[in-house]
């Protein structure tokens, strides 16, 4: 009857492993501080994150050090705001790489093409993606990217 | 041999709670009726529920029991906007704070500070946000706010 | 003494199922190749699979054997996006049913009715659904509708 205990005592043993896969399930949501200084008091965080999946906000071609729009216009505003979305992952160990899902607004559709051949160097992975053009961006922006990004290590 | 026939018994038991944990991750989606009498017809559920992440529609400022529009312009509406919202998690015993992502539509890309000074009162957790201007919103609205929350208890 | 061996190799031999149902929690994310001849160079996939989640990217009223649009103005083009999207779902054995979240950009908000009497045949179980118009849409089209998915079965 000794062996049967010890069954019994194995079987049980690794049921206990099961509360802590649950809590794993739960996804308790983070609301990441924002890794640049200038961004602290913004009335979003920059990314939240949900078990494995973080929602990244809308980044535009906005300087963060000096908290002003890039110059040159859309294809500067594009590599920019790819730059910023760069930063946010690579703050917490994610890559370009793990991006899945994309949604670019831009201000006017004819930028379309212009922001297009810049998107895909730096998501060749090609992310689910929804384009269009909005009435207006906030600042004045001309390109607003939001990602949906996936840790996977 | 009784002993090997009782052990094997209890795996076959354990093994048969796989099936629910199982389908507890397959997260069948659940579309959610409203808890608004008017709202029945709608074409859309207020929220649909995906395992522990809630994917709430969009809200304008309407007062769902006259099903009009709020009168009193960008503050009255977001006010508005951002209760319904309340209201809808409300019902599914969820609360503002388990918001983790919002997208601002606005009308008029003008009503930014006006509509970004009472948002943050309401989701003082910062969830991700992406904020833009359409060329026009459903009924006239000045505003609408999808949001995706997610239970955590 | 061979009993306790046989339960062992039992007990192994549940467990190693364990690393398999972990490397689906990760869910690494795929990027499915698109099923249209004609999309291979597209620089988005028409949907990522995350787990039984399938984020897919916006689609319009395009002809993607001939990639013009539809002729025949709003309800023309709703049709066609809608199918465009159940073409992707049947693809990866996934069908309207199983769609859970639509955002549905119109290019004229004066469309708004007819898009919907014929989105209601589609979508029955009423996905939640966020609804503007915008500026301009990619390709001059008057719809664009991105939906989310999740795999039950």
């Amino acid at each position: 009857m000794k062996l049967f205990y010890a069954i019994i005592f194995l079987i049980l043993m690794y049921s206990c492993q099961k509360p802590q896969h649950i809590s794993e399930e739960k996804n308790v949501p983070i609301f990441h501080n924002s890794h640049e200084p200038k961004k602290q008091d913004a009335p979003f965080s920059d990314v939240v994150q949900v078990g494995n999946v973080f929602y990244l906000s809308g980044q535009i071609g906005m300087d963060h050090t000096s908290r002003t729009l890039v110059k040159g216009g859309i294809e500067a505003e594009t590599h920019q705001t790819l730059k910023n979305i760069q930063a946010v992952l690579t703050a917490h160990n994610l890559a370009m790489s793990d991006v899945v899902k994309a949604t670019v607004i831009l201000d006017q559709i004819e930028d379309f093409t212009a922001f297009n051949t810049i998107y895909k160097t730096y998501l060749p992975q090609k992310p689910a993606r929804t384009t269009f053009a909005a009435e207006a961006l906030a600042r004045g922006a001309k390109i607003e990217i939001e990602v949906i990004a996936v840790r996977t290590k």
